[in-house]
């Protein structure tokens, strides 16, 4: 559990770490590093090696129990970009506390099910449990998926792979996350082992979906386990803040204004937003058709992020921020998580 | 001239004419009808079939010397819907007027160029000079493009094309009905040859880019003339009004704010938006790096609609909006012209 | 069952009826279309729209108990193309006979379903069974899909959808036909039906999935039946020849190579070449592994087309050739089913 | 000049270096890379980091004065993989030799000028003109592109861009190093500057195109110079032999028939077939249209590497081939070159 400030820097390519002067410039130090949260600018989807790219040239840069989360996907308006999470030197309060963590690596069958829900979910709790945090306002997860050769790999074994679509089982992957965030944080609120889980249990249960207004889940290829990222707010605040709210569909800029008004009222400056988006699995948005399910050469997840993205960037005048696709139990169906951080003078 | 209502509904794919059946139950023939402008959920770009599809549909059914303008591209939130621009029937003034024209059919070699720049601005102005017609609110155009069969007629005839692309000449086209527009905005207000000549010269002076902001075209392949539609307020004002505005960039939420504030202090109600976007040429939104030209799978201009499109719609709360992509001479680089239709009671 | 002939013509644009006049100029009168089946150049996917601009340009101008078939995507160096078969005038025996049938319409949550393979079968047993079929050659299916709209109104109903996946729809109703043109194959064999039913069962073990040589099946948003072309040989052998066969894999040259070798020996020259392709499911071909399931931009069965379609074209040294994606239950896994339709002197 | 031989091994991903171990185990040591060259699976145009990715993964485990040549796209049935060409230990003649160089970096303008051509010109002269060169088998080239940020960067200098479309630079980039290579081929066959000038000359003549059999380039965003590697017979002929040819167009079988039946006849065996292919620009291929120049959604060189690549992995019974997209240059126009090279026993 850390006091935590957060930073953000353009990057010209997925591999440019160039950001790390320029957070050496503000007077941070590598060590001081906890997690790096990207934005690069692949399709988001199975094949996009530009996470991998960045994951590749940033690791070497960082703590070794730091984590990085790159999340492919820059449509519209969105600018590549890494956030950096870093702790505050000699641990002064600053409102803001983050803790990183890592689950073990999944195999190939286990991608997607109870038992990574549950992985996450114990990780998620450990996290939570710690003295020092207030309240959990965003759990930001990079988890794993299935390529064509772990879905043969399963096979091979003689089980039956939950799907045999690739870019479906990065949903998959997302939703078992926030089922395990939202099962944390279900823990939390009452320790009764029960409750959280039942939690658990909805996974499997497809007519009663469950969702936490608190994930942000985001599948790639270029990990095995998942990279869990908590922040909250410090028990006593400070001078960084942070929103957490929902979109209850993909054009609901209610919160949004909402927050931005809040921190208007406080004086305060947005440091980064974190957004869910995704296409509405019922075909439409307050009733009106939309055609992201149906588009065979963009996937829903690319134009949920250029249209979620292209609101937030006009709202804030902002376009490095962190939007990401597939909002699976990260908001309500068609909805998604919103976390605003802004810092008061 | 006529005084014009604004009637819009959605489809359920391109060939769906249904909405004349709602047409006539809000009480309107389809002979009063002037212009079937819609949405259609293509990608908008060269091999769109569904705006084709669209006006195969539709061109039996609406009278003769009506036009037709299909924008293909849903991306994002966008939702496929038509919008009907019908006469109020008796002439009764309702404030808003609008006629409609044809350009003669262009030939391949004149796509892009001058020759098709002058007749635009011909039937523009033609237009615009009629009486009964106040302010010019919005010109909007449908124009051909240069397909591989065309490119190669140029060639067999010992021509240059302008370009090879067909992708390219999608924005040659949109650039010259601009310009044209702006001739014809330009000859109306001084009545000056040399003027509007001076404005038909730049098309082929790349260094002084111009635009319009009362311009909105779009190409496609299915036509090989120039459909326009002029929307304009009566000399006495009526209950429907427009507010012609531009997005100086793609995250320009101003205008819209604006505008919808002054409908909002009126009690009225909009119709419909009609907005251009673009990728900003220079690679940067203020200053900003964005990823729309550089992204080999997915055009700018299917990017630029679905992030303009997520923030008009959030910010409107309809998805059922006018927003085309690809914005040369209509309005600022990396902006777009804004046209917002609304009704007071 | 009528003698016929086939016949072949470019088209400029999906919506190019054009051939119907070269048909004329062959010494066929419209009449005598049983079916006009078609290669348009859209993505071959869920909102591919050149299908049903094809399918409306085509449906008025042909008798009413035809049918059209439109097999999307034109991948890599494919060119657009309709065939003709065509009733031979006085019943002359051409050596190839053909007959049409339409399944009724199917409700949305019967699409892919044992329902479906059970209509496909019926309709092509009653077909093979009239008099004058010699041996079936290949049985061509177009079928429907499902949409967002279909998916929601399924889930409206209260039933769970086989899939929300529109893209994945399509390889299930595709393989629901297959399994249907296989039983019917195996009733003709020997008249009982319990061996015929065992085959449909077979559609819901996806342990054991079975397939048609026979079999070539394309799905479409633009119809609520299946379309269904019987390809056999007259019992009297004529100058219109087929040849059924098999490629393994993908890159399986031996069958082509084989075919033209005995067309060769008979001095014939080939009329058409049916073939469907697919993205092995294992990942691999022969071993290698091959990226068209994890290409989240281009969807398999775009790759598939384009490959398969490269070898055939060269082998033949015609690009107007049948090459449709998406082989489930057409061909063994990975592979599909391949007719060479072909005259000799 | 050494001695070489060609070895290839399959990738799991674009950063997978396991083919170093296989290397070692066939009895090469590292410091015997010349050139590592790959196809990997991104969409091989400009946003491609599936190329950089394992550029960054190889470049610190080979020779410092090796190269590395990365072409992405693994369309259709291609297998990523990479292929080796190494020295042979004691400078054993082989029959086959090989050369690697490097340009100087070049500023954005320069990308696809004379400047360009000429500087691998020059280097390819160089390497050509070294004693121990029998006959140039293939050129193979990797050079730069110019992404929007460079495309800026030679406006803000007051210079107009070659082209402001980013996936256009890549054919003008490929274009200018088949000149030089086309250039430098005619200079060592006469020794007459004015001959190779006269080549370099025609780069600025759009009306006579010119073109090397035995020119292949890739661009990519990965490097700012020209990575060269020369492969070419040694004067005492060896077990490893080099045929060069040309494909006249995408579906031309011709060339690899003869050249397989050639090897059939030695009694060899492929070690690598490295072929370029592109979307014919006239439009049409053997007088038939095909579609790779206005489909939208996937690139022309997409198209083309899948049904080249289709072609000649069927005739080859092997996926893991050098196909690559994009031939401006090195082929006449829709063709492309190609060079197989076998061992005999």
């Amino acid at each position: 559990m850390s006091a935590v400030n957060i930073l953000k820097f353009g990057i010209s390519s997925p591999g440019d770490t160039s950001p790390l002067a320029e957070l050496k410039r503000a007077g941070y130090d590598p060590s001081q590093i906890l997690a790096v949260i990207g934005k690069t600018e692949g399709n988001g989807c199975v094949n996009d090696f530009s996470r991998t790219l960045a994951a590749v040239a940033w690791e070497p840069l960082i703590p070794k129990d730091a984590i990085t989360i790159f999340s492919g996907g820059t449509e519209g308006v969105l600018s590549p970009h890494v956030t950096f999470v870093v702790r505050e030197a000699g641990g002064a309060n600053t409102g803001l506390v983050a803790a990183v963590t890592r689950t073990r690596a999944f195999k190939p069958h286990e991608i997607g099910t109870r038992t990574q829900a549950a992985g996450v979910a114990d990780e998620v709790g450990r996290v939570l449990d710690r003295p020092g945090f207030g309240d959990a306002k965003l759990v930001l997860v990079k988890c794993p998926l299935l390529t064509s050769a772990k879905i043969d790999a399963i096979k091979v074994q003689g089980r039956v792979p939950l799907t045999t679509d690739t870019y479906e089982s990065m949903a998959l992957s997302r939703y078992a996350c926030a089922v395990g965030i939202e099962a944390a944080l279900t823990y939390i609120k009452d320790k009764d082992d029960r409750h959280s889980d039942s939690v658990l249990d909805s996974l499997d249960n497809k007519d009663s979906p469950i969702w936490s207004d608190y994930a942000s889940c985001s599948s790639g290829a270029e990990l095995e386990d998942c990279h869990i990222l908590v922040l909250g707010t410090s028990p006593v605040p400070g001078k960084i803040r942070a929103i957490s709210s929902t979109m209850r569909d993909a054009i609901d800029a209610t919160p949004i204004l909402t927050a931005l008004e809040t921190i208007r009222q406080e004086g305060g400056e947005v440091l980064q937003v974190f957004a869910k988006a995704e296409a509405d699995p019922s075909g439409a948005i307050r009733g009106r058709r939309h055609t992201m399910s149906t588009d065979s050469d963009i996937h829903g997840t690319r134009h949920a992020r250029a249209a979620v993205g292209g609101l937030i960037a006009g709202l804030t005048g902002d376009t490095q921020i962190y939007v990401s696709g597939g909002a699976e139990g990260q908001g309500p169906p068609g909805g998604g998580s919103l976390c605003v951080v802004y810092r008061v003078p």
